[in-house]
């Protein structure tokens, strides 16, 4: 019953072979476009199923080196800015048989792993220079606006949710410009932060603490076709200069 | 070469068929103590090396439930609070062949595992309910401030220095009052968080604080045995009751 040509099962031959059983990656990868907080997730071959980007880790490769390695197939970016923030380890995490039969592979047939332990990773990147790029077990890659995010394979809407609420406990430590183009007025900024926290901000505050907070640098020069009041540019200061 | 008698050897044997390779546990089990912020460290046998305590993960058990059971066995406690706080993945986290040497185990000659990718657990307990418990890999088991732990088997300085520094980042959110008494002052407090921060706080400004934060309770009773101006006692408000 084991359909060997399937690319699926040579995949999970492989995989099986070189690289750590019982483990995987997961990653969460963030970005801000039209004002909403975004996040890259992959549709499977010949199905309306989606998941979050995955992998697993080489036997002798770290795991920062294999998160790294997954968000970078799946965005063309080299240089990415990557947080560890789970590991999903429950002995149960979704139903095996009928996830795998949502996905449509023959891997069900393949011995390859009773369960999986998934380290999360979240990935802030900049919206504009990701090219999303499937893999070979996938049709699509694109972006959905958290909130409106469908039903996942797996327990990947779990994951997400983990990953937000990480990403909320440690929005004051996190590189935020990494989602930002190199300048954005105030405005942008606390669209950003409402986004991720998911209500809204009293501009007045925001300003004050921002400003307060010394990591902004305001330009001279404004939004441009902002007809008035066009807003100020900021920048985030470099660190250590 | 292999010592099949060792019984460090057949541990390991057991482990190998029971529990998933190439991942294992750390708990930093976090003890208050004499004003001081303590640690649970285990001295390996016939050796004046120590280490954290640790464990395997059984094939079908939770991560969580396998952290729960390495350091209830090393503490003799049954509820326990527990933060999973980072992943040590590193391809080469320390020198194998050293470290094996230190240990005078003969379990180099196991092909047990290439290399582990350890998930840090921390543990917050209560000190004067615990009672360590060496395993029988191990001679001794007690407790040391943190600021005074020696040099250290396989990467567990690193682990404990992580943990401290997730715990810092986490304060205000984790549950403080797991390593009290159920009953302090507000000094006894304040040294807990200085223990923990590294730094002495302004004992106004911590007050004010403190009681700002709607979390304590003032009891009637002072504590005993100190003659003048004998300080309140206080313990956390029980949460949704």
């Amino acid at each position: 019953m084991i359909e060997y040509n399937h690319p699926a099962v040579q995949y999970y031959q492989d995989v099986s072979e070189q690289c750590i059983h019982y483990l995987s990656i997961d990653g969460v990868i963030f970005g801000f476009h039209e004002n909403q907080l975004k996040v890259l997730l992959l549709r499977w071959k010949g199905t309306d199923e989606w998941s979050l980007p995955g992998g697993f880790i080489r036997k002798a490769e770290s795991v920062d080196v294999a998160a790294q390695r997954v968000v970078q197939e799946r965005t063309g970016l080299d240089e990415l800015y990557l947080q560890q923030f789970h590991v999903f380890g429950e002995a149960n995490r979704y139903d095996q048989a009928d996830t795998w039969k949502r996905t449509k592979l023959p891997v069900q047939d393949v011995n390859w792993s009773e369960r999986t332990i998934s380290i999360g990773y979240y990935a802030l990147v900049d919206y504009s220079k990701v090219v999303p790029t499937p893999d070979f077990l996938t049709d699509e890659c694109r972006w959905w606006p958290v909130d409106e995010v469908p039903g996942l394979l797996f327990d990947h809407n779990h994951i997400i949710t983990v990953a937000l609420q990480s990403l909320r406990k440690q929005l004051d430590d996190q590189p935020l410009n990494q989602l930002l183009p190199n300048t954005f007025t105030v405005p942008e900024l606390q669209r950003l932060y409402e986004t991720i926290l998911g209500y809204p901000l009293d501009a007045r505050n925001f300003y004050k603490k921002l400003i307060g907070s010394g990591t902004l640098e305001r330009l001279s020069e404004r939004r441009a076709g902002t007809p008035h009041k066009a807003p100020y540019l900021y920048r985030f200061k470099s660190v250590g200069v």
